[in-house]
């Protein structure tokens, strides 16, 4: 068995041996272009020439969540595109989020600033009844977010395309659901996957629809979030701030505006990241399950787009 | 059945009414010198004169869970001293405490930085397990924080001084493991009562035996800190940082050095105020367990000290 690696801008060969390790019979290689197809194929922003030179592929692992660049390309034909599942991605998406829903609560960003300031100054604490969280996106990682969330007292609301059941989470499903779901929530987390149908669903109208005060954590994709209309909706007073780990162009361009907001707080990208050990091993598990005729989990609906 | 109140630096009427809504066929009065002795007291640093005058009192509630200030008093003979279990104040310290260790551990702090530099710099993630953190005081709080952090992955340690089982946290007992627990902890959370065992237990010798890059996050006594000993180990390298919310004087004298260092964070004593209603609720509810002649939650051993 044949197992080639196409990893843009990630250093491959700690992978290769990652893969090795695990499957000490297959043959592991590193592309280069012109190199023989193999059976599977491991990639992170692949090149078109080595998608189209992978003629006999059976199944093509994403080693991120987010497939939304993927499936952009011409993929080849009666492969498998299949994404990881957690690999260790959960637990950190929910530590990011949670710290950064305890820190607008409990209001440490001002608290930075007051003492700067060398002020000894308590502010009058807040209820968690009044600041309920809505999670957009109920899938592996939504799931951890709102399992970490669920040991404080916030209201938690999930808003997913399909009824998911989650314990004390009040769920709200599909557009019909989407104004109830956003007229209770007042820290908006979104976690969704980037489709055509969730492109810009960040925008003047829906976070509008927010309770006043409203905070929007994004830590899925750029693109999901219409930039200036959070910004006018911050200046307008509607919302308090926001949260971003991910932005249309990354790196952030150097004149952009939320450089400078001290509203939004950012961070490059960095909210959730392959962890290699983790991420091989649960595609090696994969591969052996496919090479036994048995069905994985984490196949991506092409027509669905994630 | 008289109850009277003498809450310093509180504003004491909305704690009155609270009071005599929970319990109409009582008589509620906020002391003043001179006023009859009543049956059950609430206070909070309250006069020596107050303490004084209670000639027939059966019980004094402290809605606060440090009673470290209240031991040091002339207490009436013959009473109970009584002190809140939570009160709403745990789930508010498990919010510090896991901001604390999040921000942390995640570099948050770090990356406040960069951004404000408006460099984008994505960092190597860290191993939640290299960085096991240790609770000090496993009582109500500490169980509370424990909860709290038992949804992420790093490993918990606890350390009290009787033993204590908590699913999934290792557990140390007394100064015989204390040594142990150090030295195995990297991240170490101080909640413990303050006693004269406990007083000035975050030293030198103590602090040194954490494991190396150690950080410090008190949120008990500002005196179980030897603060000197906290910027020496800083300075020497071996601690990587401290979040501090209390302090040996509070507020923090304008000239203290952990205003400007940037190796800590402090904030002015708020990682768990006490919350009315459920402070009113829980010590009217003891009141009637005692009336009926029943046992109570939370009596001080002042021999103890908590």
């Amino acid at each position: 068995m044949n197992i080639i690696l196409n990893l843009s801008g990630i250093k491959t060969e700690p992978w290769a041996a990652a893969f090795q390790a695990l499957m000490p019979d297959a043959t592991v290689q590193i592309w280069s272009p012109g190199a023989p197809p193999a059976d599977y194929a491991v990639v992170w922003a692949p090149s078109q020439q080595f998608l189209d030179e992978q003629s006999r592929l059976k199944a093509l692992f994403a080693i991120g969540a987010g497939v939304d660049a993927l499936v952009k390309l011409r993929l080849p034909a009666h492969t498998l595109l299949v994404r990881i599942d957690d690999g260790g991605m959960g637990v950190q998406m929910a530590e990011y989020v949670t710290h950064a829903v305890l820190r607008h609560f409990r209001e440490f960003d001002v608290y930075a600033q007051t003492v700067a300031e060398r002020r000894w100054l308590p502010r009058r604490p807040r209820a968690s009844a009044e600041f309920p969280v809505g999670i957009m996106g109920l899938g592996v990682l939504g799931r951890c977010v709102a399992g970490a969330l669920a040991r404080f007292d916030f209201p938690l609301r999930g808003w997913s395309r399909t009824v998911k059941s989650l314990h004390g989470v009040e769920s709200f499903t599909g557009p019909d659901q989407l104004a109830a779901f956003l007229a209770g929530t007042r820290i908006l987390v979104c976690l969704l996957p980037l489709t055509a149908e969730t492109t810009g669903i960040l925008n003047r109208e829906t976070l509008s629809a927010l309770m006043p005060g409203g905070y929007v954590i994004n830590v899925a994709r750029g693109a999901h979030l219409v930039d200036e209309d959070l910004i006018a909706l911050l200046d307008s007073g509607h919302l308090a701030g926001a949260t971003l780990d991910v932005f249309h162009t990354e790196p952030l361009p150097a004149d952009h505006p939320f450089w400078a907001d001290p509203r939004i707080t950012i961070t490059p990208h960095i909210s959730a990241r392959t962890v290699r050990d983790e991420t091989a091993s649960q595609i090696t598990t994969k591969i052996r399950a496919l090479e036994r005729g048995e069905s994985i989990a984490g196949v991506v609906d092409l027509a669905r787009g994630y």
